[in-house]
């Protein structure tokens, strides 16, 4: 069966850079962005729309099939997100079925929990970590101040939150829904790797007394 | 430098199971009780008393030194119990002085939060792991019906939450808090253990960057 690590992250914790480098170093499918383009060759929606919705991960104002029980008048743009997250879904169950793979973000963890061999992993770090982090890879803008580019920071946070507590009804972040949380603040992202890279190589039923 | 591993833990998650194992297997010493034994012979305390406390994280009803700064009378039994706290953390300080150890609880991740070679682990689980944990070891009141048992579980996490944000003001199972947080309902408390080891056998100054 094939083994599957999904990676759920604060922004700025070196959690995607923990993804990419595991699945090079076991030899699995990496899917991120990947996800997006895969789903613009599949449908309708232009690739530009659909990376844009990927970043800031809008949410309808209440689930479709709520909406659809008071009113068969629903925005069409909160329809039309819902059905990209359906297919976006479906698609991750089809690549998880396809090989072993590591999947960041997009609720993976959840869609896939019933799965046997998964590794769900979050990855968090203090504020000055991240902050540093994001300054150097130039994902904040660096014309702001510290203070403005930690809003930044805790706002994509926000978002990620938001869209995994509407669609899973979990907590985004809270210990229960992973097998492991990392802090990379003083572990490192590449201990991280480490430790995550033996606990899948060395894999066998879990058993649980033991 | 000493090596210090705290074990902080959702009650039947297996933590104090790991920390025992991990003293064993690595040659640290180990407190629990321990601490308990320790203060009874140093102070004026009984030790029954002492482990009533240790037992239920009583708790002042505002910050002795808010409360001394309204009145010269405070709750003598809500002094007596922050100095208990108080000649704890002296002692959990000075214990971590003298070798390689692992201490369970008693806020000790935030104690010794500024030492260098620390490693803060929190360790949960699901409420069927934490229930059948339970009761396999005795731990709970076998006469109760399991959605008793549950709600006694979950009794004594609020009071170490309690307790822990009331000393630290930092939030209980924040994953920040710690270096990593390990869910043993898959994980399984053989590989936990194995994992510690592995970081902290092979430990060496983080690299933030690499």
């Amino acid at each position: 069966m094939n083994k599957i690590i999904t990676i759920s992250r604060q922004f700025g914790s070196g959690g995607r850079e923990i993804g990419r480098r595991l699945a090079q170093e076991l030899g699995f499918a990496y899917y991120d962005q990947e996800i997006v383009n895969e789903l613009a060759e599949r449908t309708e929606y232009a690739k530009d729309y659909l990376r844009e919705i990927d970043q800031i991960n809008p949410l309808p104002l209440m689930p479709i099939t709520i909406a659809q029980s008071f009113s068969q008048t629903i925005d069409p743009i909160s329809e039309m997100n819902h059905d990209i997250f359906q297919r976006q879904s479906d698609l991750i169950l089809e690549l998880s079925e396809r090989s072993d793979s590591v999947i960041v973000g997009r609720a993976a963890d959840y869609l896939l929990r019933e799965k046997q061999n998964l590794f769900r992993i979050f990855i968090v770090a203090d504020e000055e970590f991240k902050l540093n982090r994001c300054c150097e890879k130039r994902e904040v803008d660096l014309n702001r101040t510290n203070k403005q580019m930690i809003k930044d920071i805790r706002g994509v946070d926000k978002r990620r939150a938001r869209f995994y507590e509407f669609y899973t009804h979990q907590t985004w972040g809270d210990p229960i829904n992973y097998d492991l949380v990392i802090n990379t603040s003083r572990i490192g992202i590449r201990r991280a790797v480490d430790m995550v890279k033996q606990m899948v190589m060395h894999w066998d039923p879990p058993v649980q007394s033991e």
